[in-house]
């Protein structure tokens, strides 16, 4: 079989199981079960969507990574692992959503294989893919082991990328760059707001020259007008209106990479309340920029906005930003650090966010956003090159 | 603000509520609090892709069901619930994806508000949007509590689709027979994956007349030749190649209901192995609807496909189909009946199943399914209406 389909070097994946060791050593674990896609597919290169049945990577202190998942999802491991087939194992159907039986059951098995069966072993228990279920019955079935809460453990690890991963970053932003330019271009009143995203997400897959476009890990968010005052609604049938800011929450994909990109289009002749607003926010978002530098915080990008806000007079809570790279549905934010005046995560180069100054206001709303890259020196860049504005169509 | 989003009649809100308190009256308990995003829809027409943070519903024994998640998403709530104002809560944002609080001790305090802090209540320990970590938080936040495995006691109730649910699954199915025939049309030697899947997406949400596209729950799985073996593959930018077999397996989407379709195109003439595995399969295929009749089992379905393929010679394991309805990512499965030789459901009129038997070889699959509809009495529909075969592009 191929072991050639994982998308990075063995040097690359040398250096996350290096980094993912080292941390695993500060806790105390002997080894890691990690269920979040996203982690699995960064250790192991592990791609497919299979992610609605329980499966997982072990990483130990030494060896290769071992995939688990159904059987016939090892079948996807052996096409898009980079380890040997020895290191990937599937259970049988029979525990797929079975009243009677527990995919756990099984893992048991292979950790005890593996030796592990007295040992402190790390979970994700703060992940969509570790359920409670799961958890209770991998501790009954271990009853030797001492199962540690590891959430985020591996997340953190992705924090800082590599040079090829931002590779894969700049090619998602051409894709951003290229899907928000076509909402722009389509939004008109009287076009239906679902005809807008089938071809937001046509030129997203098409992607740009040999960019093939992947699945981003969230759908497009484009309310319009009321809608828009709630951040996570998705479209219907309805056409667009004269009148109304329609924002578009996209993001072109690159092999599982993001980057993040929201635009706002206004049809018709805007309240001087959002011109306000985009100016302030405009502003800000500059002014984050500024402060996004190697050596500040998280707090301080934070901070740096919404001062620029209460200057013009706009009270904002709520976060205003989070880590992208690689990720799977339902989140491509990585749930580490945040950009909030509460976080105090430490800026280094090659920390990739998306910075989301987004405004909900009571009666429309208003997304400007920029996937940023923490520089060697100076303030962070913008990944994507797109005209920093509220679009308006008169 | 407006309380007309939801998509049902108020009386089919009715229906569904009065079901589930008939289950849970059953199961003892006083409250539920459901976090399956598929259920809260259910429920109260809460329709948002916000499910990546912590958010559910409340349900007594009487009273309005209470929408809980976070403050943005409380407002998209008011947008698409069907009940009152007071009936839907937000939680502050810093409780999101923090490292110091937990969305569930906020819910802890709704609970006590709501007189439950000495009750039976259901959660859903097997379900992606219930953490290990939120079980662990809820259950220390409400030490007079009984916290009950309730998972899937709602799923159940939406087995047996009414009127006004199976006509939107007939909506979809329009969608999916549309979206199948461009995959079909599209596939050539030569055209990449990413552009046949580009334009699959783009017709699916484009729709069909009034009928608007929804995003499927799963996106478009598309593996070629080798890559056909494993079930859950998604594509690439490779070109498709003369000599293979690639599934298309595709869903149309309307207002979260699904209606699954698959068909398998092969580019220049099949080995003979395929075409026997075709005919085996399309015969399989019948003799399972045959016995797809109310009053039959699950398992009588399974058994009368596996037959015909044991009298071909062909060995089948695993479920061969499982029942749609409504649903968001990561699966558009429902999680409770299978239909597979040891599962007992009795099959009642208004069941919808994504009748799924296919067969992935050794080097090659092939993919040919049906969203069924058991009928009053015969046997069961295929909702879609697409030729049934192996689609042979010579």
């Amino acid at each position: 079989m191929p072991q050639g389909c994982a998308p990075f070097s063995s040097a690359e994946y040398d250096r996350r199981i290096a980094k993912t060791r080292a941390a695993m050593a500060q806790a105390g674990l002997d080894a890691i079960f990690v269920t979040d896609p996203s982690n699995q597919a960064w250790l192991t290169g592990y791609d497919g969507w299979s992610f609605y049945v329980h499966q997982g990577v072990i990483l130990r202190m030494d060896g290769e990574p071992v995939w688990w998942g159904r059987s016939m999802d090892a079948l996807g491991g052996l096409r898009t692992c980079w380890m040997s087939a020895d290191s990937i194992h599937g259970y049988a159907d029979h525990y797929v959503q079975s009243t009677v039986r527990h995919p756990m059951q099984d893992l048991a098995g292979h950790v005890k294989r593996l030796g592990l069966e007295t040992a402190r072993i790390g979970v994700e228990m703060e992940n969509y893919y570790y359920s409670a279920k799961a958890h209770a019955v991998l501790t009954e079935e271990l009853p030797g082991a001492t199962l540690v809460d590891a959430t985020a453990l591996v997340n953190w690890q992705r924090l800082v990328k590599s040079e090829e991963e931002i590779g894969f970053i700049r090619k998602a932003a051409r894709i951003s760059e290229k899907i928000v330019q076509v909402a722009i271009d389509r939004a008109e009143p009287g076009v239906r707001k679902n005809d807008v995203v089938a071809d937001i997400m046509h030129a997203g897959i098409t992607g740009v020259d040999d960019i093939w476009g992947d699945y981003p890990a969230i759908v497009p968010l484009t309310p319009s007008g009321l809608d828009a005052t709630a951040a996570h609604l998705t479209w219907d049938g309805a056409p667009m209106k004269q009148g109304e800011a329609t924002f578009f929450e996209l993001s072109g994909c690159y092999r599982r990479y993001h980057a993040p990109l929201c635009r706002t289009v206004f049809l018709g002749t805007p309240p001087q309340e959002v011109l306000e607003a985009e100016k302030a926010q405009l502003e800000g978002i500059e002014a984050g920029l500024e402060a996004a530098r190697a050596g500040n915080r998280t707090a301080d990008i934070a901070n740096a906005f919404v001062r620029v806000l209460n200057k013009y007079g706009i009270e904002r809570n709520g976060r205003c930003g989070y880590p992208i790279g690689l990720s799977y549905p339902p989140d491509w934010g990585e749930r580490t650090a945040s950009i909030r005046s509460e976080d105090e995560t430490v800026l280094e180069p090659g920390m990739t966010f998306h910075f989301m100054p987004a405004l909900w206001m009571d009666t429309w709303g208003l997304e400007t956003t920029e996937t940023i890259l923490i520089s060697e020196t100076g303030p962070a860049e913008a990944v994507c090159k797109m005209e920093r504005k509220l679009f308006v169509k008169p």
